[in-house]
């Protein structure tokens, strides 16, 4: 519904005059109007019995109008109403097709859900979800946190069906201790993904004098991050890349990383991500070394990473991921194709696609690199459209399929800190 | 000239049943027959009075054919010859228009030369500089350095007009005193990017079953690379985003970086990274602050990020690039842009173009994101077209420029090494 005092139709719908006015119960409110407005639409949503205002409007916390957002957050709460906000983009909820900001229309639904504490940023990683095939349940502008901040969402999506894993860009934090809290019992569900901002002091400084959020000591949030069991992201790019690998790709049950590669140069380029992750290459199991010496040459390296070699013609990309995927003495795979003359990355794409679909679809962790022109980032394409994480390097697939078994690491220490804390407390 | 001795025409040119059949002087070879039948052609080519000799050929020192490639050598010495390869997939020199590889064929003129020990990679990356639009001059595909190795190339890179900045794929080196004399002279007139493959022990491992060269102790590297002032990167993207950022710019002539935003969180993330390669922002100069006073709203921010906010329309960025590449007190210039609804990311990229051109092309070192969704690609190829490097991420722009200044401190330190050595000998 749409409401406005000075118009009848909006976009060909019938306008109201206020949210009192509307006919039927209102469970959301979107506010934007300008901010000395916004008490008085608080209060007459808060009468017509809406749960949850969305304050888009800005001009707040954030430009010192700190009187004006309490003043919002009391009248909310005497309705019993929570708010989001206020001075942000909006927010998107998928599964009930809501889009309620100002930002791309066409995101993608899917498993992700993503919390930004920056507006213009926030608004272009929209954009960004939508180009790189990332599906998302929800996308939430989380602004100056007047009530609801991100632990309040973390709470909300450790229980949503629609959530697989989430994504934050943080600046800043109030209480601390409830955000570890609240986000150690999500990671033991599902992981979450942090781009912390300020992250340096030069970097704090920046966030004060954007958000007026204190970005705190880095010290703390390792520390937080840590015990919480959340992947913390150094760039917009390392998060993306992550949560691509975690939405779309089961977790393994165990450190036994294969890489197969055309390209021994691309092996050692994963082999030092791998490595810089604290995961190292073990021998690949017997059954598998011989399944793949069916096939290649006799100077193809068998070792890990598997040289396929520079020769491999496509069929060696099926018959070699489909083997690894199949093996029991692996646990995650990591594929790297450098685009030579002989065969075409969007045919080496169809074949991983055919070899995922034979095994019967994604049973373990699987990333992918394809390395060279245009022509690679078609098969990129190609892949990530059937939800295979896909990338144009072979360190951003090592660094990626680290990022998964990081994750099941630090839940493991998650679960122990847990288990110790109660034994403490009983 | 075409040599096959069963043919009379490849390619609808007469072939030539050997080398010294040609009736011209013949300053290449290039040899691509088994391994076995190497010797004999360079015996061959070496009577007809060749120079320099390619040889794609595999199957000698990577293979445990120490022999062979040893007598390829002497044989060529033995003519003055001097040897490419073996086991390479060819070599570039866009100045003679020559491209004796088998990779892409449409690479791009330009000034970066680009050395690498792998074939697979080294061929895909040659895709990969086509993409990016970045020109090279040179590609070497140096394989097992059986005679010329990567110091040989930095000598006449040294030299070479054609040249601007060499990129090296490095998986070890045999001469690490020669390496580092001669790396020490180049990065006074040239910058030198290398991705030193095996930076792990686990890498190390692989890269020894890849090329069978050994990667040795990381520390050593690490310090040679210092020492000649070579910019060390750890993943072929950080490679390629430096080298664009620095064939394209000219050198900056202090440290006073300024990074232009339209959003917070996007300056905070380039503050970081800036901050993580030891750069910090100061307050920009009074002038530019005045100047950028008289179009933005009062609550921009107009310290260092100078967040222009979000409403900025595309002039603003011409007028902000404009007046902080005129400014005197401003050394380079980091742009971020965010997507949002009220501006395309491509009349984003032709401003700052307009601004570039306006001020007499890039007098000072420029790097621009363009952060969101395809549209943003596509501003991104547009400003890459024009030889403005521009990349999809703030990190990545900001990572970039730090690898300029880096370079600039790096030969300070490089010519007072050298400065200093001298003094003691004499």
């Amino acid at each position: 519904y749409p409401v406005n005092p000075n118009a009848d139709e909006i976009l060909g719908l019938k306008a109201y005059p206020s949210v009192s006015s509307i006919p039927e119960p209102v469970d959301v409110v979107v506010v934007s109007v300008p901010a000395p407005k916004v008490p008085k639409v608080i209060e007459d949503a808060g009468k017509a019995g809406a749960k949850f205002a969305v304050i888009i409007a800005s001009g707040f916390k954030e430009v010192g109008n700190v009187e004006l957002e309490k003043r919002v957050v009391e009248t909310a709460r005497r309705y019993g109403m929570r708010v989001l906000g206020p001075n942000i983009f909006g927010y998107v909820y998928t599964p009930s097709r809501i889009n309620a900001t100002f930002g791309p229309r066409d995101v993608i639904p899917g498993g992700v859900a993503f919390i930004t504490q920056s507006g213009a940023l926030g608004i272009a990683l929209m954009g960004t979800t939508i180009m790189e095939g990332i599906g998302v349940s929800a996308i939430i502008s989380i602004g100056n946190k007047a009530d609801l901040d991100d632990a309040d969402f973390l709470e909300f999506f450790e229980k949503d069906p629609n959530t697989n894993i989430v994504l934050i860009y943080l600046e800043g934090i109030s209480d601390g201790r409830r955000f570890v809290e609240v986000a150690s019992k999500v990671t033991l569900q599902k992981p979450i993904v942090v781009i912390k901002s300020g992250r340096t002091e030069a970097g704090a400084r920046a966030a004060a004098s954007h958000t007026g959020s204190l970005a705190g000591n880095i010290a703390f949030y390792e520390t937080a991050f840590k015990q919480s069991g959340i992947l913390f992201a150094k760039s917009v790019e390392e998060a993306f890349d992550w949560v691509k690998a975690l939405t779309w790709n089961p977790l393994p049950k165990g450190d036994r990383i294969v890489v197969i590669t055309n390209g021994g140069g691309a092996g050692v380029q994963a082999s030092d991500t791998l490595a810089d992750n604290g995961f190292l290459l073990q021998r690949p199991s017997e059954t598998l070394v011989e399944e793949i010496k069916k096939f290649v040459p006799p100077f193809a390296s068998l070792a890990n990473p598997i040289d396929i070699t520079g020769m491999a013609p496509t069929e060696w990309y099926y018959r070699s991921v489909y083997a690894a995927l199949k093996d029991p003495g692996v646990d995650s795979v990591v594929v790297l194709y450098c685009h030579t003359a002989l065969t075409h990355p969007v045919e080496v794409a169809e074949e991983i696609i055919r070899a995922v679909k034979d095994v019967g679809g994604l049973t373990k962790p699987l990333t992918v690199a394809l390395i060279g022109g245009v022509e690679a980032y078609e098969g990129i394409k190609k892949l990530t459209e059937t939800r295979i994480p896909a990338y144009p390097t072979p360190e951003r697939a090592a660094a990626a399929m680290a990022a998964i078994h990081r994750y099941v690491k630090y839940r493991e220490y998650v679960r122990k800190r847990l288990s110790y804390l109660g034994k403490e407390r009983s």
